[in-house]
């Protein structure tokens, strides 16, 4: 069970702001980006199509909450690495931490994306949590305390 | 038959990048923000919903061309005014002139889409193009000449 | 002193994804366009000019920390109230939460948005943190805890 | 002298809409990225650095047109090849076409960007059109016709 990934990423020019400097709102597709590429990484997609499950089984992950500390800067064509750790897998939930880190090694942001599986109900049409299915959870498992710890 | 419209709006701070200015593929933000309070002032949407007409003729309007000249730059704050122009409805397209205004009314941008009414194909699922809706086309007229021509 | 303002908005196409609804990152440029025109609103700007202060008093506002709690979607045109409140205002830095309601009340996101008052060092060109200047933080304060209370 | 480059991308699940395909403005941001990653190709940036020019001698590339066709939708994770082509290189503009294809080598969009080289000028601070610089120019050169036909 995958914990752990990184996606290498490079900052464009429409990412930047007045500032110079990548708008801060940016860094959260820079993390959504690196969580669809892990999904890929393991045959998944955060989009279930009709090759992966049945219509009325496909799952979607809204987010219940998206949080980002901005340490440094990012500029126009800085590559990052966007390391991806899985630090807790509930029962209709998953919590994923980002680190976007400079080339230097520098971390510029670490961010949190909580996302919550849901599947469109028959009945009523409306989206309704539901269990994380079997073929998506023996994929993906929770990282081991000492590897979600921050490097100092 | 309305042809002509005026939205105001305003360039936001993610609206710029790191040149300082408004960054040239927001233009045709601006223009589709105009584009749809246009639909919205004849009491329609660019998204035609179940109050509007039956699912099986819903239309939608995927853009074929985008274009635009640029004259001046914008930024951050800069109050500007979107002039809609209709400059040519055809049986199953729209083509639609955006004229972007800064408050001391110099031209900074001049662009056009043009947009294809499209609907769901029942047998294939595909999008195909198909005749612009009377209850559409009754309420959206072409400009005169004389209105199009670009003011010197 | 102000510590709460009401700004209106609406959701644009674009900012809507294939999931039908807003996109995550864009909560965030909602509330910045709310903290924009909050500011506006003070006879100030977040991007201070020459009209507001000498070159070399002038500050920026680079963010350290946003943060967002997702409660219901928002569609396509939704018309929202984003409301401003300063939670906290200390020597260099502001903490704002922001409310986005839509017309019929419901809570669709909470947010926060901590930036920090910096200002070019002479010497080294390097951003630092300033403390806040007086013709800025006399026109800001806090709001009261009762207001900042989220009503349930 | 180099006149063509291809650039791999990736749908994000960002860059679509509610439509369900990728917003047609995102497509000139898909052009950019893949015109900025031809001037790194050529160890040049869009953007004058220190290292690559004494200061008042940097440029910069304001855009005066930007075009696109669009023949076929674009969906969330298609892998697409963006080639860049030097349509013609004048004495301060430059004028590229952007080729989208996806994987399965169909065309889903062709566009057009033109930019000036601009320098601020000392006296007014004012960005001025210039003569492209020779270190930039003698490894930029306008595509022979036959390439630049778009294959039927």
């Amino acid at each position: 069970m995958t914990h752990r990934f990184v996606h290498s990423d490079r900052v464009q020019f429409a990412d930047t702001d007045m500032a110079g400097i990548m708008h801060f709102a940016n860094f959260f597709r820079f993390m959504e980006r690196a969580e669809t590429a892990f999904y890929r990484s393991l045959g998944l997609s955060i989009v279930d199509r009709p090759k992966d499950a049945p219509h009325d089984e496909r799952v979607g992950w809204p987010r219940v909450n998206a949080t980002c500390d901005y340490f440094a800067p990012l500029r126009f064509e800085d590559a990052v690495e966007v390391e991806v750790l899985v630090e807790e897998i509930r029962t209709r939930s998953i919590r994923f931490i980002f680190r976007i880190r400079k080339q230097d090694g520098i971390l510029a942001a670490e961010g949190r994306i909580t996302t919550v599986c849901v599947r469109k109900d028959k009945a009523s049409g409306e989206m309704r949590a539901v269990e994380i299915p079997v073929r998506i959870r023996e994929k993906i498992g929770a990282a081991p305390a000492e590897i979600i710890k921050r490097p100092k």
